[in-house]
């Protein structure tokens, strides 16, 4: 067994946690802020079977992959523009921190 | 030393923290939920000496098993029925999930 | 790489994630409760290289330590006294409990 500490954003967390119960992984969920990724994020502890660990990075790496996403900007605030015109940018988004732990026992009662 | 992570339903949280206490085990608290057990538990980090560690999955066992409760059930909201009785039902409460971790280093400033 | 797991109390916790951020050092907060420390502590998950512990543990030393601070007393309850008079006394705070733990494998996606 190894124990799966996985750091996600917020936003992909809910897309994370479906994804294991489809695969009857049991992951316990964490609030955490900060650090590794910006603000607002969520912290998994997964304890998984050594044969399992490489389907499990692929599926956090398959929900929560740094990309990049078009959003529309923020409004200017600029009053000397006559406008308050948004237009589309990039932003980066996602993105996991991963430590595979090794276990000196793993219980359950 | 080694690093216990025990992650607990939150009905029993307090009687375990009690339980640490009385044995002078210092634990620390996170709020969790989901995955391992039902919605709503806590995650325990307790550094254990490699003698206590035996001692320490004991108290968690005790305070924490999984076991079956008698409740009575919600009433019936079944309009068709002319009672609202209620009637004992059996669920399964409790139960912990333990990873026990190896250490490289303990320090206490 | 280590993970280390560091938990501190609330009020250096500001101090230390600016010390982490000045140095580069990404670290992730969860919020904490009780056991190593008393109540109001803050968990810190910062994954560091090897030969990056050692620093990683004195800022954490620089920041967190165990200190004699100087607090006025509540005022006084006792209302047979004809005095709400508060007076200096030394109090301790700060303090850290760290675990620097063994990783197979980190990852970051
Ligand atoms: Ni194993
Ligand atoms: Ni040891
Ligand atoms: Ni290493």
């Amino acid at each position: 067994m190894k124990l799966v500490v996985a750091i996600v954003q917020n936003q992909d967390s809910k897309r994370l946690a479906d994804g294991f119960a489809e695969k009857g992984v049991r992951a316990t969920k964490l609030s955490s802020t900060g650090g590794f990724l910006r603000a607002g994020n969520t912290t998994f502890l997964v304890g998984v079977d050594d044969k399992k660990v490489e389907d499990t990075l692929e599926l956090i790496k398959e929900n929560c992959s740094t990309r990049s996403q078009t959003m529309m900007s923020p409004p200017s605030y600029d009053f000397t523009l006559e406008s308050d015109l948004t237009y589309p940018v990039n932003v980066e988004v996602g993105g996991a921190t991963i430590f595979v732990l090794p276990i000196d026992q793993f219980l359950q009662f």
